[in-house]
């Protein structure tokens, strides 16, 4: 199939809340996608787009993007996530809290590719996770999937936005070297908690949280069955022991994370860079409207990456890495610093180009 | 020798700078020492100290303690560090950079005990660094250094003030179960890296930092160093792998580390609890004046510590620790997070306690 | 009334919110006031008050104060509010949304003094406003108060937080030179929002938000009603033109205001700091319990006030002034900076205070 | 002249600094202007540019930049200011500090249009200070100052970044409805303070700096300059009482101001909406490369302008403004908040359409 005669109808669901405006946002212009239903919940079902994000009380705007809302959609009918029509959809995104999504993604699917960010069924055997260039082969589950539930659609949701980078950058050393071991501490940005509730100003200001609700668990599951392989119409997670502490920090985008990894043989760093820098070969070449130039950065700056600095790089889908140490605890360990920009490679754009990989894999399409 | 005849002149040098006038706030109605001179760098001698410490041409103040500077102190003459007189006095505490003390704390541990910030002598091999409470047999090194160095008095360093809650709470656990390897990840407070010239504002809001130079090798080092023993009138370093992450964020104060720690043998949760819990009982006993009611706090909130809520618990003395869990990485691995206060037990504060504490073991006096 | 023996029961309703929270803290070892009972929403009735301030799924704490909760309130038992027992109470402290307070706050009054940090009544022309100090003759207002209302106690709010300093300020020189204008930008701190819901995070983190609804029309209008004098039975309000720019800065604690000021006649600076320096002279000496050194303490300190550094003043009591300076638009003008803390002085402690004085002055008793 | 012709070679005097690293983004692929050369203190003096914006010792970056330093850039040879060869230069643009600028300035004056962001020249008689669209009239001084001073070029300075949207804003109801009186409080961004000091990170978390040295005295005089006019060659600074009431707030860009003014002539809001938004029609209209598509742009959302999402609009050269009221201290006052972006029509990028302008208008050719 050509690029250029690439064309599919997609809806987003949960399209008033900030996750939503950030499928709204890196869908404006798509060169294959085009925006064609948007759905929320009751409250601002029937409303323009443009209404449903603005108190109507106050005049004060609810659209949090960077940029103005695209003009095209302000006149978008908002239609309940429940009865959304989907007969001339071809993607749904999703962009819901867990127990909405457990509910209505499965209506969508039984027409229907989901792609989400919830992590509603991200845990159950025959979901795949898909993180583009990473396991494409995955896409063996989803004829189970259709089996088990009787889906023509399916349901991907996209890993915890504090995986993404994680996995990134472990899968071209695991691919390498092996993987025996991971110790992560992340300083997660604010912006992940979304605003319901959210996290408030005073109690992070001056100050650090270091707990993030079920987050270690999530990554420490999520990061084995990425990397695992499809056996046996399962995925065969990879053995790898996980140990993350998981920390919130004032900073607005961008999640960082020190990450000590026990190789599964001894590895020089320039052999560890030469691996960074060589990987993603395909998805590169692949030149995806939403891929960036490199799916990897190594900066040799000892003070970098800096979430202000680094979270845009490739607008916000490159994996910004650097400090790349030995470690002496870990056997074979090595050491190093990421940046993964939490809403774009980590949610709403991350989940776009997982549909065009998926396109470019046909396995959508 | 009774607590209450106990009294001590001391001099602080590098009086004006932040440590500097750390060491005076903590010093104000100390029951047993007297800040009798001050000293600091030649810009500032011969003024009295309230002079030195607010600028001349615009008013304003350079004093930055969270109270106003002690009254008495406003008058004292400011000597130059390198000609204070040191006659009547019975111990100084320095807190310079570590190239001045490098010059000037020779010249006064020639007759009295010096106890600094500075790392200028904390790596040589016949100087002990102490942390109350764990390491009093580090003393019999004095003996070695005075004979090394033609010192009547001595030089101690106190820790890095990243080691320092990481050092107290690693020796329970070391003491009770071994300690086999550490990982630590540190998430810093900016007064840390001092004014001079300090983390900017520009570059640390909405921001992380995740370098500090030469600070991991800092912590990686002590930490053997002060869990030591002396063998043969040498510490033999505790042969524990550390690997450190330092990050600075912008919190005011408190340092936040959460640590993976390998056990020397299995210990479940509740019996790591109860090591922290009964420890430091003698220490606890002597009700130094400088010491807190716990050296460790444990919080079974499991969004604790935090900086801004936890610093200044025992008046900035005790490290708050929370979050115990497994860790599967490491053998017999547990894992926590830790909040001290960096420029209090960190420092000046730190190092008062240490000057108490060795007057209480017959070191000094 | 010999101080010594002054003793009263008193209650806090809204104790489980964060004013609430502010007014325990407050009342711990006070002098004269009991904390007898506490009441709360529905949500919490019946509940221990240290369970109610804790999320018993968690183990997170609720509780939001510097200090812990005091361990003797731990165990009051929460009534709801509709249902307080006020037979052995004396005064009522209430810390409500302005809703909630408007239906309550009658019930208690029919038997009680009533002082209150909600708006509910603060615009109503039977009610006082108190500012300890400034206006003990509104007390004359009570009694038209309880024929209205056949009340046996009254209802007296205190001002909006925002007022509070640039009352505390503008008094002296109203007494001594006249105040014709006024205009005030404010920079408040996000604890003025509360928590319910509060000022988001990553709204403010490298922002201000210029908006804080009805705060501007607050401050204009209570300016001149606690201003003013009372004149056959009721408040004859200060004709002060008063404008007001309110803004959010990502502080915690503290509300800035710049105060640009037409007074009545000509004064120099060193009138002014002298009419700031000899104010408050009988409420100073009175030495309420919670009565500041300092009502106004002036800062030569060309950088001060600032929040962070002078909030505490007084423990957060005093009103700290700075910056006074011609200002050539404004007939007679003077212009000046001034911090106040918003959630001490200008809350419940602010309340606390007021209670005191009316005791003081025998209008409580 | 064709703009299509327009080709000039620039100088940028101070490259290294944070204000010269803004010319050279701003520069990046401008279609008139080409980078030739750039010069700095003796320091980085004879390396090329890349190195001198790199921390030899550490590997740290030193430029500060949103974007990457363009790469065409990274092999100027950086010249010293003291002997900038400016013989192959058409205009030279300097960010230097005010004494350097006092220097060096006439050096290249001899010759060429100097276009400064330095405040050295800014208050004498014979030295205009542009702001495009508003005071084109000022190029008559030009003439005066090439017989005061012998030059062939001549200096220019632009306004203080806290002037500009002030006087932006002011201009169109200057002309509309004349101008009697002025009240401004500034919340200005950390990024004006630049990085030499700079303000500490420690002195502005959780905290406002209610002053700035000289700030509110060069606001209050170069406004009324702006809005002068020539006569009998000099400038008849328009007679406009402006006080001010300059703060730092911890935002990284965007100085936000709250302005209060009292007009010629009474104006409903809507007259005053509607000079702005037909204001600058000339300049807009003439597209010149840096200019904004609007100079003004009014908001009617309650909660605007706000730093972190309105400074970036135009590019960072439009000013937002927001809340119009009416002022009643005021005669005739209306009131508004605005938000300009410092670094950008604030500074190096606001020199450049400077420079665009006076091309333009036949000022420079």
């Amino acid at each position: 199939m050509a690029a250029k005669n690439r064309s599919f109808n997609v809806a987003v669901v949960g399209a008033t809340g900030i996750a939503g405006q950030q499928f709204l946002a890196a869908l404006e212009g798509h060169p294959w996608f085009k925006l064609k239903r948007v759905a929320a919940s009751q409250r601002s079902a029937g409303k323009p787009y443009g209404e449903a994000v603005r108190d109507a009380a106050s005049g004060a705007s609810r659209w949090y993007g960077e940029k103005a809302c695209p003009a095209d959609y302000l006149n978008l009918n908002v239609e309940q996530a429940e009865h959304l029509k989907i007969d001339d959809i071809d993607i749904v995104f999703t962009a819901l809290e867990s127990d909405a999504a457990k509910e209505v993604e499965p209506l969508y699917a039984k027409k229907c590719p989901v792609i989400s960010t919830a992590s509603a069924f991200r845990y159950e055997e025959d979901v795949p996770i898909f993180l583009p260039g990473i396991n494409p082969g995955h896409a063996a589950l989803i004829e189970t999937q259709r089996k088990n539930r009787g889906f023509k659609g399916f349901i991907t949701p996209g890993p915890n936005c504090t995986t993404v980078g994680l996995a990134i950058t472990l899968k071209p050393l695991f691919d390498a070297f092996g993987v025996q071991s991971v110790i992560m501490t992340s300083l997660q940005a604010i912006s992940g908690a979304g605003r319901n509730p959210g996290v408030l100003g005073m109690d992070i200001l001056d100050n650090v949280i270091p707990y993030i609700p079920k987050e270690e668990e999530k990554i420490e599951k999520e990061t084995g069955k990425i990397l695992g392989k499809v056996a046996g119409g399962k995925i065969e997670h990879a053995k790898i022991p996980v140990s993350c502490n998981c920390t919130r920090v004032n900073v607005h985008d961008g999640h960082l994370e020190t990450v000590n990894v026990g190789l599964g043989k001894k590895a020089s760093l320039d052999e560890v860079k030469a691996v960074w820098a060589k990987s993603y070969e395909e998805l590169r070449a692949s030149k995806l409207p939403s891929a960036p130039a490199e799916m990897i950065h190594y900066t040799e700056d000892p003070f970098r990456p800096q979430p202000r600095l680094d979270r845009d790089r490739g607008d916000g889908m490159t994996t910004t890495v650097g400090r790349l140490r030995q470690d002496h605890v870990l056997p074979n360990g090595v050491k190093y610093v990421l940046l993964s920009h939490n809403t774009k490679m980590g949610a709403a754009k991350g989940a776009i180009l997982t549909a065009e990989y998926l396109i470019e894999k046909g396995v959508i399409g």
